[in-house]
């Protein structure tokens, strides 16, 4: 019996017609002036392992955590674009491209190619990853954008035009000066701004910006700035067309039921004109797609071409196929003026209890693994560039991707699922491996003078020890008994020369050390603290495999000498004569009532044992003396299951729910070792937090190293631990606004006569909540997933066999108080030394050889008389695959920030490259992946709203003669040159066989 | 910190290779002798309706409900099969195939022409939707069927060689011989037969059969027919690949991580020898898709080429892109004899408690309309024939496409949802309504005699009735009190002469019928029903959104005189004599004792009036003389939700979970009308049934008609009404399997004596549980969803504004007892006249015109002279698009079935077209797709075991003399023919302008 319908039916004659109804969209329209043009951007965002790893995102594997395939993506799209000339679409992570890339076809790369030569499909962001901004290093961030910038520009020709941070947790000025201008890009466009703030900005018409994110740069490194009015996800209103999704498709067939035209095109007009209404201009640009999305592309260039077509059928506002370039260009094309933004966009709040700034110090292990690297890959490129890169392997590509993956908004930042950490560690470990063969071989190499013979195959054999932050390293726990040497190659990355004491651990306690020249230099035993060894069996049992053969006794710590980019050489036997010092040890039992003062040189502390919180803090140079106190707490992580918001404590957001200070009650045992080089205060704080405070002789900074973990959770609540610091007797100008910053060199506060500066290993979140403070969040162990995607608590745990235990993290901040203005220069050049620390590598010899004749026992990359000015470091020495070389130098100040060295300052590159011919240098755009005058030629003048005010006019380095080849840097610029070697050169110290 | 990969990584060094790394898969693998040949079958299971209405599958709007969307199936196939030439797809419905194909531009459909010639796209099945096979009429069945055949034969030259019920819910006997063997099909395989079945047949290896579906055709209709392992869809262990799907996908670059190729060949050498355990021959086939699958079709197709290149490279068995007919035909070269499979898959049980019996019955009123249209289609088609037909319109097109799509066994089923099921009755209200115009039009050209002139704009105006069945007629509600004429033109679409009493409802009492020669003849008044009226005013409310203006008091019954294929003209006005007359009433008391008869010819009925079941049933004829009870049950509908099962009665499923009489324990009251033509019995049986059980004089059968429901739902409990008869005095010889059975036609039981027959106006479930007992499920209302897709439970209701009332249903069902032996004859020739009623046209004349002098009153389509054998059908006439005419018979009767009608009988084609020249008739296949000698040319001859042992050989009529133009049909026998007449002529009785 026919229903309802009947009443619509029974009246009317419909005739069906069966004829061929093929319907040509009209998708050719571009900007039409004096309407408001929809941009409709198709685009797809892939984060470079989240819930599953990039693998499995490429290939579309572990679908039952998330449907997500970008072979999918990738695929369709190419096969969408070559369907209609006018479509446009916009691929940004270079990671899953190029790995789409090496599967396809020549025919396909052919297709692909002439697709982006036309625009139809356009490189935006460009780099392997949307990196984070909170969580990376800049050197990181720099150099993941331009393996993928290169990329593009080898394969494709093209030099992406747009920043594209959509996703990342809050944005860094760094990112709209240096990754965004100074990269050359037009514009930035994100997604995620305070919740506020951007009602605030929607109000005022203020989502689109010109960021001006460097004060030294000012105007000369600004960039137009969206913030989207929501997320980067299509308007409201139902406009999500992947494969099954519910939104109501245009359905233009009049011949089947649920013709919607009407209704479809006013849905469309009704959404921008809601989005016209907050935006400047007659521009509004829609971004259509979210995660992984068009896995079959042609599902939403369907609806969009029907869109296209209906809704400038209805005229009232224009569609057309865009990208963000495109969109730039018309809002440029608009002279309009703009508001200024300056300073950050964090921290990023999405609502009143979800700050996001968990994540500044989530997975503090993988942070520390991935600064770790980071220093190690600059190290290990400027080796590759001695020995000459061998595009066959070993070389450091592998380290490269790895590293430039980890810099991804869900890597470094701690927010992925378990296994997905796992596999970005994996990756830098399979990089590293094959970068540390490298770094051996070129050491050996240059040992063995062997450098002009193309060494391939060099006799020493050096070890090196990643571990040695645990107190694990095979190479030095060896038996020197028997007349064996340690050789210890000591490599400086930085083109400063270099004086620190190093450590190692060393089974035996009768070693003296001898330096390069055979003569023996003062060095200090310290004995093994059992809180290294409990560490030491466990993590090596759990990573390697296999327990410690050895138990070392003792670190042994000595003073090493090494010039800029260059190494010098040590040894350590069994002591013939006085041999190292062992360090005094006393232990204050928890009852005894003292005060103790360490320190050997300028800096001393005071300690007191039943005040366990406070020290004097004394420079008996400097004369800053103040009182300092420092102490572990702990947040307990909110449960939100039982409120409204259900907000919980997560991987994102930092929720605490109540501060507990750590063992408050009870004395802490000290004991402490004093010796010729440096003095130790080793502090059992809990059962679960260790802490050596350490002083130097010739350093006037606290070195703190923590063992923290595993955070218990026993009673069920996830905690995080900070390390805080109050009481502190300044009276603090400048406090931080009240909230969590990430915090990746250091943090300072100032009153009007001193200064006092933390600096950080990795980076982590931080605050000063109150004048005089600083805290740091250290270690965070969570029990409840965030609700923001990840969909796992982050609770990091590491198992031998059934043993799992909660990770322990082990780590170092430092401080140091000085006098007004004159922080700037420690925290610049000891935040390289941080950076880029030490390389050691070990090898052994006989004791009737002798090492030092035999072999090259110093070594400086530059010319010998030369070093790098103070204010200046070298942050890319990079052979390429071509054979030119990229180098890339920072001033390392800002404008004003010390009174010496925010200067303009000049560096000779002849000096840089002894023995070698420069035929040519080009000066580069920070990701070298275009010339810089060609960069500045095509730079936009955009109009800003009111002056400045200041006068204030830029100030950069000049052009490079190319005589003289002086590279002369104004403040925090960094400029990069790709190097033309003269043809007769070897192009390298080391060559190819 | 790296995590615990280290172990893995830290020991070894690999190098990542970035070069490019296309592999080109070898997937041109054939069939491989000596082998375990695995044939991989692309396929997409479309349901033509479900959860979504045809439109809304074919677009992919409402994915809210299923996110499926055939469009992109058939665009992503296209283009994956392009990608490869081996690779193959094989497509079923052509409802969406030829939505789509309209869809298409010239240049898509030209590729899709190439793609089908090579074989790459294969037609399969081939009808417009996959029919179920038990709520369909068969000329349903073959109308759909032919529908799709004939549009891939036009536009692709092909013919489908493969039957492909996958899905249906158990599979018929028909299927197998008529629309299987008949249409020309190689072979027939299906997904769903009862699970002890299919556990017995995987262990004796006889999932593949040779099934010889008809007694009479016996091995000359037999078809090769396959059961699935399980259903329709990939293998165990992990062969998903629709976007998303979560099998592990086959990673086989070993530059990712996860490479697992030798694992998924495994596993996939695993399914297969798993499944060559339970089949014969070294051929398995393995279906590759499911419902609404190949969304992306790359994404099976990627990894179905990874497959075969891996598996064929592995080589324990072989792996290639097949179809149903190349495994076809690999199982028939392999010359293995087969076991034979008689009668039917039915019932189908997917588990113990699953019986799928409920959907017999499931949505009644759906299933009538779908009955009524059909009938109507076949009536409408006749007389387009005869008008001429317009390919313009209006024409019986798209009531041919909605009745089409109404076979699909998510359709006439009724389990589909309700907004689905609006869609289909929707459909058919528009098909109808031109059908209904054409017919209308087509009767006024006929009776203007204006056929020669090219009839298009007649003066006649014809009306229909199609709410008829709740006596609603507006053009036989007339005022006819100031010398208006009612003037009544009735079609009679069989080829038979037939009499019989018509009804309509007429507003006054004073009225006369006069025939054709304008001779008043005798007619009958019988009171309109309370129930009626009720029914009435609420349906056409609800229905067409108005009260009726008119209150009908009468029904006017007279009988009619029809020739066959045409018409015979009554009037009805004020009556000037006599007229009708008025039945005579009497109502016995509910206390009433008293015993009745009715019945003015030979049948006679004997009712009780304190003994409400029972009545004595005579035929002074035949002499038969029995009593009859009849009652009406219904089961409570199983709750399953606390049990362990959890298996709730709903749509497809019926479990009963007690049986409880209705009204067991008061009188019913009885009203009963005698008059001339007729006696009636009325019953309120209870508050929701209502029952009249009618006696025509002439007729030696008894009509029940019954008005059901609303079910009341208060006591929160489903229930399933039966009608039952129990306690009949026959020795049941014969009785039918302790379940539930599809009953299209009618139902009979037998004892040695006596035969009693059931027919029913549309399909019911039905059974004969006891001996001597038949039950029909006449109409289901449920509360629960019984967790087979369709969630929803079958709970259908109309609304008058807010007033909404469970599903009242109407209907009748026919019986008659027989001598044994002679009831045959009966169910034959009544069953065919219930399934093409009389068509009734209405128009007024003013009482001065004559009207029978001015028209034509009487018509035959076929030679005066003439009238089909009693034992042969017409079951098509209709001419096709391109002016040639189709025509089927049908003889009625199986071997054996009636000592003198089971016999070879002959029509003349030259009867059957009077005034035209026939020039040629090509017998066809069924489908009419192919000439019937090709068909049996190619048709394959299968071995079976052992011999059927009886010798029998079939009788089928011979070939055509294209002088005599004589057809032979053999019992059961149904012959297609297209037939070309001579171009001088006229193509029909009337022409296109």
């Amino acid at each position: 019996m026919a229903k309802e319908q009947l009443i619509l039916f029974l009246g009317t004659i419909l005739f069906l017609c069966v004829e061929s109804k093929y319907i040509a969209y009209n998708t050719s329209q571009g900007v039409v002036p004096g309407k408001l043009n929809v941009h409709l951007v198709a685009h797809t965002h892939d984060d470079v392992g989240w819930l599953k790893t990039v693998d499995q995102y490429y290939v579309g594997s572990n679908n039952s955590i998330q449907g997500a395939c970008v072979q999918n993506v990738l695929d369709s799209v190419v096969q969408a674009l070559l369907a209609d000339k006018n479509r446009k679409f916009i691929y940004v992570e270079q990671a899953f491209f190029q790995r789409w890339w090496r599967d396809q076809s020549e025919a396909v790369q052919d297709i692909v190619k002439k697709l982006v030569s036309s625009g139809q499909l356009e490189f935006i962001n460009g780099g392997m990853c949307m990196h984070d901004e909170a969580a990376t290093h800049y050197i990181d961030m720099i150099d993941q954008t331009a393996l993928g910038h290169r990329f593009i520009k080898k394969d494709f020709g093209v030099t992406p035009r747009v920043g594209w941070q959509i996703d990342p947790f809050g944005h860094s000025a760094v990112q709209a000066y240096l990754l965004g201008a100074e990269v050359g890009f037009d514009s930035l466009f994100f997604g995620r701004i305070d919740y506020q703030d951007r009602a605030k900005r929607k109000r005022e018409k203020s989502l689109e910006v010109i960021w001006q994110g460097s004060k030294s740069f000012g105007s000369s490194a600004q960039i137009f700035a969206g913030a989207f009015p929501k997320n980067y996800e299509p308007p409201p209103g139902g406009f999500y067309f992947e494969v099954n999704d519910d939104s109501p498709i245009l359905q233009d067939n009049p011949d089947l039921f649920d013709y919607n035209v009407e209704d479809r095109v006013n849905d469309f007009v009704t959404a921008a004109l809601a989005q016209a209404n907050i935006t400047r201009t007659n521009h509004i640009m829609w971004t259509m797609g979210t995660d992984f999305k068009y896995q079959y592309a042609q599902t939403w260039f369907r609806q969009l071409d029907k869109f296209i077509h209906y809704v400038n059928k209805d005229g009232r506002v224009n569609a057309l196929y865009s990208t963000p370039s495109i969109y730039t260009d018309a809002k440029y094309a608009a002279n309009e003026a703009w508001p200024i933004k300056t300073e950050d966009y964090f921290p990023y709040a999405d609502s009143a209890n979800a700050f996001w700034t968990g994540y500044f110090t989530s997975r503090p292990a993988i942070k520390r693994y991935v600064r770790l690297m980071s220093g190690y890959y600059l190290a290990s490129r400027q080796l590759e560039f001695f020995s000459g890169r061998r595009n066959s392997g070993p070389n450091t590509d592998s380290l490269s991707d790895a590293l430039a993956i980890a810099q991804h908004h869900d890597a470094v930042t701690g927010t992925e699922q378990q296994h997905v950490a796992n596999d970005y560690s994996k990756r830098l470990a399979i990089g590293y491996k094959e970068a540390e063969q490298l770094v051996s071989s070129t050491l050996a190499c240059l040992v063995e003078s062997s450098l002009n013979a193309g060494c391939q195959n060099p006799v020493t054999k050096f070890q090196q020890c990643p571990l040695l932050n645990i107190s694990y390293c095979p190479a030095s726990e060896v038996d020197l008994s028997h007349g064996k040497n340690l050789v210890i190659v000591v490599y400086n990355s930085l083109a400063w020369r270099r004086n620190e004491v190093i450590r190692i651990p060393v089974i035996e306690d009768n070693v003296a050390v001898h330096d390069s020249n055979g003569t023996e230099i003062e060095s200090q035993l310290l004995p093994q603290a059992e809180a290294f060894k409990g560490l030491r069996n466990f993590y090596v049992k759990a990573y390697l495999g296999q327990t410690p053969p050895n138990t070392p006794k003792y670190w042994l710590a000595f003073t090493v000498s090494v010039p800029p980019l260059g190494f010098s050489t040590y040894t350590v036997s069994t002591a013939k004569r006085t041999g190292s010092t062992k360090s005094s040890v006393h232990t204050y039992q928890s009852n005894e009532k003292s005060r103790f003062e360490v320190g050997q040189g300028n800096l001393k502390l005071m300690f007191s044992t039943d005040e366990e919180k406070h020290s004097n803090y004394v420079n008996i140079r400097s004369m800053v003396d103040k009182e300092v106190e420092q102490k572990y707490l702990y947040y307990s992580g909110y449960n939100g299951s039982h409120q409204k918001d259900q907000q919980n404590s997560g991987a994102y957001i930092f929720r605490p729910n109540g501060t507990y200070f750590i063992n408050h009650e009870r004395q802490v045992p000290f004991t402490v070792l004093h010796g010729p080089l440096l003095d130790e205060v080793h502090q059992q704080i809990n059962p679960w937090i260790y802490q050596i405070t350490r002083l130097h002789k010739e350093k006037e900074h606290v070195e703190v190293e923590f063992i923290v973990g595993p955070i218990p959770i026993e009673d069920g609540t996830g905690k995080e631990i900070r390390d805080f610091r109050t009481d502190w007797d300044l009276e603090v100008n400048q406090p931080i606004a009240g909230n969590y910053y990430p915090i990746n060199l250091g943090i300072y506060i100032k009153d009007n006569k001193t200064e006092f500066s933390v600096l950080v290993d990795r980076s982590v979140g931080g605050s000063s909540l109150e004048d005089g403070q600083i805290e740091l969040m250290l270690h965070r162990r969570l029990l409840l997933d965030d609700s923001k995607g990840v969909a796992e608590a982050l609770n990091e745990t590491d198992c031998v066999a059934d043993d799992c235990r909660g990770l322990t993290v082990q780590g170092k901040f430092y401080y140091r108080i000085d006098p007004l203005g004159e922080g700037a220069k420690w925290r610049r050049t000891f935040g390289q030394e941080i950076y880029s620390p030490l390389l050691l590598a070990f090898s052994e010899k006989d004791d009737k050889d002798d090492w030092m004749n035999s072999h090259v026992p110093t070594f400086s990359g530059i010319d010998s008389s030369y070093t790098l000015p103070d204010n200046i470091a070298m942050i890319t020495l990079q052979e390429l695959d071509d054979g030119t070389v990229l180098l890339r130098l920072a001033h390392l100040y800002e404008i004003g920030e010390d009174k010496d060295l925010s200067v303009k300052t000049s560096v000779e590159l002849k000096k840089i490259f002894p023995g070698k011919e420069i035929k040519e240098v080009k000066e580069m755009s920070l990701s070298a992946n275009q010339e810089r005058t060609e960069m500045e030629k095509k730079r936009l003048v955009w109009k800003v709203e009111g002056s400045l005010g200041d006068g204030y006019v830029p100030s950069r380095g000049g052009p490079v003669d190319p005589t003289e080849l002086a590279v002369e840097l104004a403040p925090m610029e960094i400029r990069t040159f790709i190097i033309y070697f003269d043809d007769n050169d070897m192009p390298n110290l080391l060559a190819d066989a």
